[in-house]
C-alpha cells in the first residue's frame, strides 16, 4: 500500500460508507447469474474460483481493518489460513494452486461471511471508529476489490471456456456491426517528462509512484488498438510458423503449447469463433484482437515492422486525455471496435502490452509491513500493462496506473497498440 | 459385460423395473448430505465428481439400453462425450483428469437427466419394449451403478479430506468401543480348488470367469484384518523408515511421497487421529487399518513375518461362507472391530489385498464390443482386492468378486489380511 | 542371493580362478571397440553408463567377498557410494538416474579398479583364504557379471541410437537372406508339473525357486518367434491406431509416447530400417521382431487373435530341451530368423514376453542380509520374460531362469512368442 | 551481429590471422587438463559439454564464412544439424538439451574438424579471398569464441561440482589471505548521460547500441563487491528463510529448490567451504561472493537496506575507467578479493547483478538473417550483468558489454555490487 493513499485526503466517513456499499454491492452482482458450481472451480493454478473472491475481499477489510480494533468478533478462525493471497507477514496460506478444492465454506457461507464484515466495518465507520489509516486502508481495500471484480470476470470466463458446452456468464445484446478506422500513425514527441503518481494527489497503488522525470525520444503510436481481421491476416502469413518473428522464449512456447491463435479463438470449418462471456461468437474483424500473450503482441508488432510502446510513452500520450472509455459499466463484456478520429482506445477495452518490464520506478520503497507485499515483490519477470479493459470497473483506471503479467499469460483482456520509433515505417 | 450375464436368468421386469428403482433412489440417497459445492470437484485424477457419477451411471443406460432402442428421445447429444468414462468404442471421451473443470451441467440438470433416463428406461420395461439382451444389460448396469456408489463415497472422503476444516460427510451415530480379537492363525488345507464364477450361476462380472481349477498349497490365513494398534506398532518400530520391508518401488514411493502412515491419519500433538466419513475422529485401534497401498499392506506383511494371500486362498476360504459383513447398510460408513471367533471379516469392514497380480483367468475372454471394455483392459499393472468394505452396497458382493487397484493407490477402503505359507510362524 | 546357490557344490577353486578370469576379460572385451567418450553417457534412468557396470560388477565382488575378508586394502573409499546399484543394506547410493554425471573415475581408473580387485580376489583364491560361502558368492557375482554384460549391450545400443548419426558398436558380418518357417501351432498338455529351480542341482537365483507345481491347461505354443514381416503387417493394419487392441495402460502409453513401432524402428522415405548394435540396416523380415514392450506384444497378440504364454507354459515346454541357442557367442547380437521344423527359439535370439506377473513362488522367501536384495524387492509391477536372447552371454541361461521387465519397457532385446488356450484358432 | 561490427575498421588480414590463430588456441589449451570423459557430459540443459563448444565455435565459422564461400569442402555435413546452437535461420537444431548424449563425434574427431576449419579459413586469409563483410563475420567469430570460453569454464564447473569427488579442474597456486577494504559508498552524480557502443567506435555486439542518452539521478554505488563475510551474515540472519526480503518468485525458489547458500558452498561440520575451478576450498572471507542468482543478489540487498544498480548507472561509472581488471588471463580462475581505495572491482573477478531487465535500446534493431539471431531474441525475462568476471578472456570486455540471465541462473561466477538513491543509507 501505498504513502500517497495513506496522506491523501480521504473521504468522509459518509462517502466512504457510501462507496463501500456500492463496491460490495457490485462485487455480489458479478455473480447474480453464476450457479454455485460455476463458483467452486479453478481451472489453472492463475485462476482463482468466484467463490474464493468473494471470501478473499472481505478476509482483507476483515484482516488489514477489523482484525486490528478491539472488539471485532471473528467469523471464523479458519479462514484466515484459506482466504489469504499471499501476504506471508499475516502467516500462511492455503495454497493457491489447491483453492478449487476447497468446497467448504459454501457459496452461501460466504455470502454470510461477507455480511458479518459489512455489518462490522459499516457499524465502525457509523461510530467513528476507525482512524485515518484504517479509512486509507478501507479506501485501498475498495480498490483492492475492484481489481478482484475484473480478476473474477477474467477467472469465470477461463472456467467456462474448459466446458465444451461453451456456457455463456451472461447474455449481452446483440450490436450493429461497425468498421473500424483505418490503421494510423500519432506523432509523439520526445523530451524530459514526468510520469508516476504524485503523492497527496488522490489514490494510487505504491507501484504507481514516485512521479519521476523520463527521457523520451520522439516516436509514433498507432491510433487504434489492432483489430482481429489484422492478427487473422499475421495468422494467414505463417505467424505462428515463422521463428524469426518471436523472441525465443515464445516460440518455445508456441511449440510446447502448439499455439496457433490467441487463447479464445475457436475454429470451426475454416471459420473462426471467439469465445466471450457471452458465449462462443463469430469473430468480430473490426474489434481488437484480445486475450494475447506478451509473446504473440511482440510477434505481431515484428511482422508489422513496428514495436510495443513503453509504458511512460503510454502514459505521457494518455496523460493529456480524461480515462474514459469502454469499461466494466458499458456492459458489453468484450472489446468494441474502435471509432473516431486521433488516438483511440487508451483507456478500456483492451489492457495494452507495453515493452516495459514491470520494475520499481526510481526510489520506490515498498510500504513496511504486510501491505508492502501488495505490489512490490512482484517486480521481476513481468511486464506493464496499461489502460484497463471492458473488465475493469469504471473509475478504477488512471493514467499512472500499472498492470502487470508474465509474458505467457493471456486469460486477461489484453490487446496491442504499435508504436513505431522512426518516421518512415508503417505498419 | 458376461456371457454369464448375458445369459443367466434375469429377472422378470417387474422385478427389475423394482430393483432398477431401488438402486437409482439409493445413489441420490447418497447425495442427501452434500452441496453443489461439493459435487463439483476432483481431487485428483483418479476421483470423479459426485455429479459425474450421477450422470455417468445414467449415461450407462442410455448408451448401451436406450440409445440402441428406435424411439429413445436424446436428453443432450452433448452428454454422451461429457459422461462416457473410458468406453474407445462408443467414441471419444471428454479428458478423466479434466472432470472436475465441467461446473455445467449441473446437479440439477444431471437429476432431471437421470429422471428422464429413468423413465424412458421403465417405460420400456413396462411395455415389454426390452428383450434378454437388453435386460442383460439392465442388469449389468444396475451391478455398475453399485460400483460407482462405493467410488462416490471414496471420492467424497478424498474430496473432503484436502479441506483443513475436514468437514463430515455425514455424521454417524457413536459405537461403544470395543476389543478385536486376538490374532490367530487359521489353517487351510492345500489341494486343487475351483475358483471363478460358473457361467449360469447369477449374475458375475466377466473377469470372475471362467470357473477354472487351481492348486493350492497348505498355508494359514489370519483370523481378522490387521487392526490400527497392529499398524501403529509396525509404524512406531520404524516401518517407513526401513528400506528392507518394502518393495523397491514401494520404497521410492514412500521417499518421494514422504508417506509415513495410512493415506487419512493425521498426527495432532502426538495423537493419532483418523478422517472418516463422519470427520475426523481419534484412531480406534480395535478397528482394522484402512486405506493403506499395496505397498504398505506388503510392508506391513514382511515385518509381521508373513505374507499377503492369493486371491484363490482368498476365494476358497470365503466360498465356504455367505457373504455376509458390514457392507454400506450397516450404516457405519467406516471399518469396525472383528469380533467372535474363526475367520471373520472375510465380507466388509474393508477390501483385503491379495498378493496377485490382477489378470485374466485362463480362458478368459473379453466380450466383443464396447462392454468388452468393461474390465479386460485393465488387466495389468493392478492388484486384486477381495471381499467389499463398508462402503460397498450390500447384496453386491460375492465370493468370485476381483476388484483392482494399482499398488499405490490408498483412496479406496483396503486393508490387510496376513497369510502364512508354513505352520511355525508368527505374527 | 539364494541358499541354493550357496548349497549346492561350489567349483573347485582352480575351476573358479579360471572362470572368474574369463568372465572378467569377457566384459572387458565388449569395451574393445567403444571411445571412453561412449562409456560415459547416460541416456535414460534405466541405462547405465559402460564404464559403470565396469565398476560395478567390481564392486560387486569387493563389497560380497573382499571387504568381508580381514586383510582387503581398499582401492578408494569413495567408490562404494559411487558403485552401489541399489544395495540398501550395503549402504547409501549415487543417485542412479546421475550416474551419467560423473566423468571421474575415468574409464583408465576404473580398468585399474577391476584389476586391483581381480588381483585381491585371485590372491585369495589361490592361497584357499574363501571359505565356501563366499566362494558362493563369487560364483553369484560371475553370474552376475553375464547380466551386466547384457545389460552393458542393451545400454550402449540405447546411447548410441540417440545419436542421428547413428554409429555401430561393431561391424558385423553379413549374412545371406533366409525365409523364417512358417507358423505353426504346437499342442502342448495340461496337467501338474513341477517348474522353478531344485536346491543343490546347480547355479540358480532366488527367485528361480522354490520347486513347486503348477497346474496347467492344454494350450498351444507357437513354433517359433514373431516375425518382423508378421509386425509390419499388424502395423500396417492400423495396429498402433486401434485401442481395442491395447491393455489401458498400453494405449494411454501410445497416445503420449506417440508409439507406432518397435523402439529401434526408422522409417525412411516409406521404408522400415532398424537400428542394430552394427548401426542402422535394411529390416529383416525373417528375423523376430524385436524390442517391443509388453504392451505392443499384448496387443500383437490380440491381433492375432492369440495370447501370451505364462512362464509355466514356456517352462514346462523348454525344460525338455538343452538350453542352446543363438546368444552371445553366436556374435550376430542381433535376432537372426528360426530355421527348421518343430519348436524353435526357445533360447536366445530374443527374450519373450510372458503374461506372468513377476511375483514370487509359493514358499519364497528373500536371503537374509545384501543379498536378499538382489531380486526380491523388484517382484512387483514388472513381467516375466523368458529364454535370453542375442546378447545374452552363452551358458547363462537355463529353462528356469526368470527375466524381468516393466511392461512399458523395450530398450533390452524382447520379442514375441504366440500361445493359445485352444485347439480352434488360428494366429 | 552489428552494423557496427561490419563499419569498423576491421583488422588488415595479417593481424586477423594472428588473433584468429590466438584466440583458436585458447580455446584448445582450456581443455588441456580435462580427460575426455569430461568433455562429453552435460550437467543441465543450461551447459553444454566441453567437446560442443570446441565443435560450435567451428561451426560458426564454417556456417557463417567458410560455406558461404565457393570452393569450401564440408568436413561433415551431419555437423551443421549437431553444431548449430539457435540459429533457426541456418536450420533446424540437435536439441540443446540432448548434447550430452551424443558421444560421437569423438573429442579427437572434433579435434580434427577444428583444424580443418582453421586451416580452411586461414588458407582464405592468406590468398586475401575473404571480402570486408567476412572479415567482418570472422571479427565477430573470434568474440563469439571468447563467449564460449567463459561458457566452457563455467560448465565445466558445473559439471565437475555433481561429482562428490569435487575433482579439480586445475590446480592454482595458493594465495596469502588478504582483507578487503571497508564498505563505502560512492557518490555518483544524476545528470542526462550517453551510453551504448558507439557505431564505428571499436567492435561491439549488436545489443551494445544504438548510443543513446539516460537520465540518472544521483545516486550511490558501493566501493567493491559484497564479500563471503558479508553474505554469510545474511544467511546469519535468516536471509533464506525470510520471505519479506524476496521477490515472490525468488521465494517460490528458494522454496522448491531448497536453497539456503551459493551454488557452490558446501557446509562440512558447521564450516563453510567453496567448489572452484581448483577443487572444494575453505571459504575466503575477503573474496567476492559468487554464484548468486539475481534473486539472491536482489534478497541480499533488500536485507542491507540497498539496491542493485541499474545498467545504465553502472556503465557511467565504469566509462570513465579503462576495462582492467582480474579476467582469465589473471590465473585464479575465481574472484579475488579486492583492494585499494575508491571504485573497486568494476571489472573482473565477479559479473555484477544489475537491476536492468534486459531489453533492446531505443532505436535497437536485430541485424537481418541468421546472425541478428545472436542476441535480439533474447530480450525478455533476463536481466542484464555487467563488468566480466575472473572466466573472461582478458581483452573482451568493455564498459558497454551487456551480459544477460535469467533471474534463477546461477551457474556463471555473478557477485553483488550494491547502489542506495539516497545519501542518508548505510548498507
Amino acid at each position: 500500500m501505498t504513502s500517497q493513499a495513506a496522506t491523501s485526503p480521504v473521504a468522509s466517513d459518509d462517502t466512504l460508507i457510501d462507496r463501500y456499499r456500492d463496491v460490495r454491492a457490485r462485487t455480489e452482482a458479478l455473480c447474480e447469474t453464476l450457479e454455485p458450481e460455476d463458483m467452486v472451480v479453478q481451472s489453472m493454478a492463475d485462476v482463482s474460483p468466484a467463490k474464493w473472491h468473494l471470501a478473499h475481499t472481505s478476509w482483507f477489510f476483515e484482516t488489514f481493518v477489523l482484525a486490528r480494533g478491539d472488539d471485532y468478533r471473528c467469523f471464523d478462525p479458519a479462514y484466515e489460513y484459506l482466504h489469504n493471497s499471499y501476504y506471508n507477514s499475516v502467516g500462511a496460506q492455503f495454497p493457491r494452486a489447491r483453492r478449487g478444492l476447497l468446497t467448504r465454506p459454501t457459496v452461501d457461507e460466504i455470502r454470510r461471511y461477507r455480511a458479518h464484515v459489512d455489518a462490522s466495518l459499516i457499524r465502525g465507520l457509523e461510530r467513528g471508529l476507525l482512524d485515518g489509516a484504517a479509512r486509507g486502508v478501507i479506501e485501498l481495500g475498495l480498490h483492492h476489490e475492484q481489481q478482484h471484480q475484473e480478476l473474477l470476470l477474467m477467472d469465470i470466463k477461463h472456467v467456462l471456456f474448459q466446458n465444451p458446452l461453451y456456457p455463456a456468464y451472461r447474455e449481452t445484446p446483440a450490436r450493429e456491426p461497425t468498421e473500424a478506422p483505418a490503421f494510423a500513425w500519432i506523432d509523439c514527441p520526445g523530451g524530459i517528462h514526468s510520469i508516476g503518481a504524485e503523492a497527496g494527489d488522490g489514490f494510487a497503488f505504491d507501484n504507481e509512484g514516485p512521479r519521476h522525470r523520463v527521457l523520451l525520444e520522439p516516436h509514433r503510436l498507432a491510433n487504434r488498438l489492432v483489430t482481429n481481421a489484422e492478427y487473422r491476416e499475421f495468422i494467414r502469413d505463417g505467424g505462428y510458423r515463422t521463428p524469426s518473428l518471436w523472441l525465443a522464449d515464445g516460440w518455445a512456447l508456441v511449440q510446447t503449447e502448439r499455439w496457433s491463435a490467441p487463447l479464445y479463438w475457436v475454429e470451426r470449418d475454416g471459420e473462426w469463433f471467439e469465445f466471450t462471456l457471452a458465449g462462443l461468437v463469430p469473430l468480430d474483424p473490426a474489434a481488437p484482437v484480445c486475450h494475447v500473450s506478451f509473446y504473440e503482441a511482440d510477434a505481431y508488432a515484428s511482422w508489422a515492422d513496428a514495436r510495443l510502446p513503453t509504458e511512460a510513452e503510454w502514459e505521457v500520450a494518455a496523460a493529456e486525455r480524461p480515462p474514459r472509455g469502454r469499461f466494466l459499466d458499458f456492459g458489453r463484456l468484450h472489446p468494441a471496435p474502435a471509432s473516431g478520429p486521433g488516438l483511440q482506445q487508451l483507456y478500456g477495452d483492451a489492457w495494452e502490452w507495453t515493452r516495459s518490464a514491470y520494475q520499481p520506478y526510481p526510489g520506490f520503497r515498498a510500504a513496511a509491513g504486510a501491505l508492502g507485499e501488495y505490489n512490490g515483490k512482484f517486480m521481476c519477470n513481468q511486464l506493464v500493462l496499461r489502460g484497463g479493459c471492458c473488465a475493469t470497473p469504471s473509475g478504477h483506471l488512471r493514467a499512472s496506473y500499472r498492470n502487470f503479467f508474465y509474458p505467457h499469460q493471456r486469460w486477461m483482456f489484453s490487446g496491442i497498440r504499435l508504436a513505431s520509433d522512426r518516421g518512415d515505417r508503417a505498419a
